[in-house]
């Protein structure tokens, strides 16, 4: 049986987890992200929550086949130098570098978060058993991993799968990247609630003006928290159609918080799937929500070391390739 | 050296071609598409065709290491049994296995004609030396294929790289396919012609209404003839913005006789472009003209035979696959 370290590194909190072969997790550690400017407090913090996941597991590091890493990103990647957007502590850090020499191990793979999840929605979760499935996140941010033929796809520089950046509104709001009219723009939480904000919608006192207060005021019928959640709702299925139709996708699987705004979110959704999958083979593509939770990552990072026909990678291939 | 047998089967023209292994063309055959209900008529031009190149070439039947075939969607893959839109003589004809009796092969490969012109221009044209290509088509149709790391991608069904049914309006004009807003609906030549036509364009006395006549009147000026170039340019590079964030691209090129339509189409397409794709990655993937004209959807249907590591695929994939 081989066990492995999954670290999933993000804004708010670090995770880690123990996973053998058969997509069990025998140990686990979390605790919330250091918000400093330092560089090596965070990365004491991700090491002490791994030291945590192996005495939970009762395994040491030399029992280890190797190291998967979910990070948010930008990456510079195969190399593993993260440089998380949300966590100024690391600018260009070489976790990969750090990880390997930490643990005495060659095999320690590092891709994004949204990566790591769709790998764990492909393995153990709502895309198990097919071989053409986007794995889609809708939180904070809007991002995205593809499987296809059976096998991760990485694109030219580690960057597929960014369906935040599928345009859904051509003339649409300017977007974080640069562009205009993203999907991320305007269906992530952070954006749908300004725009419920900048019409006049308020939360009840003392609630913060978040996602989750949103959903809840859509739920209760409120008019301007159901047309924002309708308008994100509708771009991700837009989006979903058009992602459907140029890869012949079988499966969607959405997870992220802001995916769980219910039926105000997931009714326009699904309508707007409808409306823009015209040919067969796209609407024949499953939207549905995801079912592993906060636990995809850390199942994707595992599996890129424990699948590595399916999900794995050189990290170091030779010069020129 | 091993020769190949390619046949393009369109609405407008059947083509064969024998090629050799460097990508060679020796011999070459082409006749209108006969118009008639009738599936033999059909079928026997395009032997007539391929009769015509396997002379020119000097070669026999034995000789060949396999027929490629580029042909008109929809059909059923990987059986190649094709109903092309445009041609009715042909509804779930069984083309791939004619072919395979008439040359006593077994090693005939028939796939979508988009998908044949990016192999074409992956192996030999203006994607040659990347792994990552999104292969388009611009004509009476929006089409598409996908080298995805270096191979050819299909999709579940042979259906991946429809980029003319990505949604670049999602309040935009109904689709042939049954969508609204796809990029067919907007930039494909006829749709093109028909919204000039319907806002008060005119061709000349004795020209056309076609994507060539409107050309003509843009690059003389034509305000509503420049608009709706515009228009569609604009749609061609808001789709492959989209593409290059999803798919992390290198190359995007554009073939197809309504693609020929000069600056006037060509320069909004870059300001689309450049407008939507943000993110350093996808802004950094080229979009550039084919190289191979009307000879691409041949070269590819031979690669299908002659690189089968890149482009081939099992045709009779065991049941349950």
């Amino acid at each position: 049986m081989a066990v492995v370290l999954a670290l999933d590194v993000g804004g708010t909190k670090l995770g880690a987890a123990v996973v053998d072969d058969a997509g069990r997790v025998l140990g686990r550690g979390r605790v919330p992200s250091p918000t400093g400017t330092a560089p090596e407090p965070l990365y004491e913090a991700l090491l002490a929550c791994a030291a945590a996941a192996l005495r939970g597991a009762d395994v040491i590091p030399g029992d280890l086949s190797g190291i998967g890493v979910a990070a948010a990103g930008p990456m510079v990647w195969p190399s593993g130098e993260v440089s998380p957007l949300n966590m100024p502590a690391w600018r260009g850090f070489p976790l990969r570098k750090r990880l390997a020499e930490e643990f005495a191990s060659d095999r320690v793979l590092i891709h994004n978060d949204a990566v790591g999840l769709t790998v764990g929605e492909h393995w153990k979760g709502a895309g198990a058993g097919t071989a053409n499935l986007l794995g889609m996140t809708v939180s904070t941010g809007v991002g995205g991993g593809l499987i296809l033929n059976g096998r991760l796809n990485h694109g030219a520089s580690g960057n597929a799968g960014h369906v935040g950046h599928v345009v859904v509104e051509p003339d649409g709001p300017v977007c974080a990247c640069g562009g205009r009219g993203c999907l991320e723009a305007i269906a992530s939480g952070p954006n749908t609630v300004r725009r419920a904000l900048d019409e006049g919608w308020r939360p009840g006192p003392g609630v913060s003006a978040d996602g989750v207060a949103l959903a809840a005021a859509a739920a209760a019928g409120d008019d301007l928290a159901l047309r924002n959640l309708a308008r994100a709702g509708r771009a991700v299925g837009t989006a979903i159609a058009s992602c459907a139709s140029l890869l012949d996708l079988e499966v969607a699987a959405i997870v992220g918080g802001f995916s769980q705004s219910g039926p105000p979110f997931w009714e326009p959704l699904r309508q707007a799937f409808a409306t823009h999958a015209g040919l067969p083979f796209a609407a024949a593509c499953r939207v549905v929500p995801g079912r592993l939770g906060e636990t995809a990552g850390l199942l994707g990072a595992a599996a890129f070391v424990l699948v590595p026909d399916r999900y794995g990678w050189d990290p170091d291939p030779a010069p020129g390739h």
